[in-house]
């Protein structure tokens, strides 16, 4: 078989934890295969500075190149010569290599985006386009602003139409990325003005994984939510101690010493009470449209909890298949306005 | 030498994650000798649940016994028949022997404390008093009133005297236990009413030990504050962020990233951030005086945030030196009136 490497993309976001390698259709962002591991930047970095000899760029594309390998058994083509675009912490300081972040505004046509083309790094047979992130006074995003262009900026008919029109609206709206650091990110006249990061995700992973409250958790078995577990989310998501998660936290293990909640209910309602907390906020600052971003993986708690808080705001769920997406978009997008 | 049991009493104060034993002066509270250790009964309890096949009291009870037999090296007499009064997570699920909560209003005259007299128990030559805890409808102690008792209703003069006038007052006091699992307890004329628990300190041990922000905070090499770090803690504490924590305490990691402060710096802001959301709490209700009763390790943070937040009440600061007793006086109080 050929290799026709212009009829293709090699789409990549390399996050802190997690890392995705997608081979796009150029001509409509079809995902023709893909491959997800856990081998994020943070791993990758405590492992290069333990070897100490390896070049930190050449480093990272021996992991890339691995992953290459497998992906390629995909297709009967070879992937030699494909562009790759790469967002999230791999231009971190933490990455393979470290880019200064884009300031505010950021104007969502791409225009504003700082990029490193990398021509064949460490002899790997690809160019590769580095996609760097984005900081305001007191915070910072890698990887978010790319999923946004491409939620903002691909295919202007159906779910996305109205998704460009708020980010085009001049009374504005917030897009929420849920995750092990949640982004509220503001969006006014077709520009990022501002950002908020959560540590929501991370924050139950640790109560969950190394606190006194462990012992009265349990992950619940089954995906779907019983009725009962949704009710202790939901009580979780309402909970009055909102404003003092010191105090409120702990009544997770109350209700679990007082037989209020079974551990799986428990486990819900945490997860409701940080949720909850992280929405909260959305109260606090006047806003246009509140647009949910989350994955698959997500928005089964953020919809029903965004729902419970009945926000007084116009509330649009991205469907989780758009939302895995968003990030392949992007680089779709960028690949073509930067080449 | 001869053994005097009826001139001692041994005192032990035995928590989730630590251990302290002291031998007392019956007629004036002198502690004679003492040994903390970092045992406590989540550890005890870890290890008594794998092995399987030993009494769950006598388990503990071997456990007291090393203790002891360290302790009786420190004297020139046998401890042998010297009563011995235990109190905090001893008692609980986790502990030696589950005894139940008492319940609010819980009377700081000693009338209302359950407590249970093991005689000889595994064999062990002393009779142990355990002291059980305390329950409102949504939170448990198991400590705390304890040495609340100590300090209200020990040697009516000087700072003890201003100390037994604010529980005793109909205005009403808040005590403030700093730790692990801080309480905030709320005492009228002469009774616990109600008590809050945050989860303070643990909260600090997760995210330096384990979360993300843990590579941009180091402990301070110096016990005593630098004014540098005195002032990232104090910016901590008047963060206008702690209402919502998820968001503020991501701010640590932005705090290093944008070099606004070291590693030591950081460490001693992400402390402040905590401690002020758990002090702002006092700010919502309305209450009499505020006592702070901090031991040594922990009053030199609490003693300057309560300052910075020049909440509207009268605040008593506890001497460390005192509040490291009061688990003992409340002990001996115990001893005196249940015997």
């Amino acid at each position: 078989m050929g290799n026709p490497p212009e009829k293709y993309l090699l789409s990549c976001d390399w996050g802190t934890t997690s890392f995705r390698l997608r081979l796009l259709n150029q001509s409509d962002g079809r995902v023709m295969t893909q491959l997800t591991a856990a081998e994020g930047v943070a791993a990758v970095y405590s492992r290069w500075k333990e070897q100490g000899s390896v070049d930190r760029l050449e480093f990272y594309c021996e992991v890339l190149k691995t992953y290459l390998a497998i992906l390629s058994k995909d297709v009967s083509f070879s992937l030699n010569g494909i562009p790759m675009v790469i967002s999230g912490m791999a231009s971190s300081s933490i990455g393979m290599k470290e880019l200064p972040y884009a300031a505010l505004p950021f104007l969502l046509d791409c225009s504003n985006t700082i990029c490193e083309k990398l021509e064949s790094p460490g002899g790997i047979p690809h160019d590769i386009l580095l996609v760097s992130g984005v900081k305001s006074s007191q915070d910072v995003m890698r990887g978010e602003e790319t999923q946004l262009l491409g939620l903002a900026g691909s295919f202007p008919v159906g779910e996305t139409g109205m998704i460009r029109e708020a980010a085009a609206s001049r009374e504005g709206a917030v897009f929420i990325f849920p995750g092990t650091h949640s982004k509220h990110i503001r969006v006014k006249a077709g520009a990022i003005v501002d950002f908020d990061t959560f540590i929501t995700g991370e924050m139950f992973q640790l109560l969950t994984r190394h606190s006194i409250l462990k012992e009265t958790l349990e992950k619940p078995e089954s995906e779907k939510m019983t009725a009962g577990n949704l009710n202790a989310f939901l009580a979780g998501v309402r909970h009055p101690g909102v404003t003092n998660l010191l105090q409120s936290i702990f009544s997770a293990r109350t209700n679990y010493l007082f037989e209020k909640l079974d551990k799986a209910g428990n486990f819900c309602f945490l997860s409701g009470l940080l949720i909850g907390a992280e929405l909260e906020s959305l109260r606090e600052r006047k806003t246009g449209a509140v647009i949910l971003c989350g994955g698959s993986n997500v928005s089964a708690f953020y919809e029903p909890a965004l729902r419970e808080l009945k926000l007084p705001v116009k509330t649009l769920i991205v469907s989780p298949g758009l939302a895995d997406n968003a990030a392949s978009f992007g680089h779709l997008l960028l690949f073509q306005q930067l080449q």
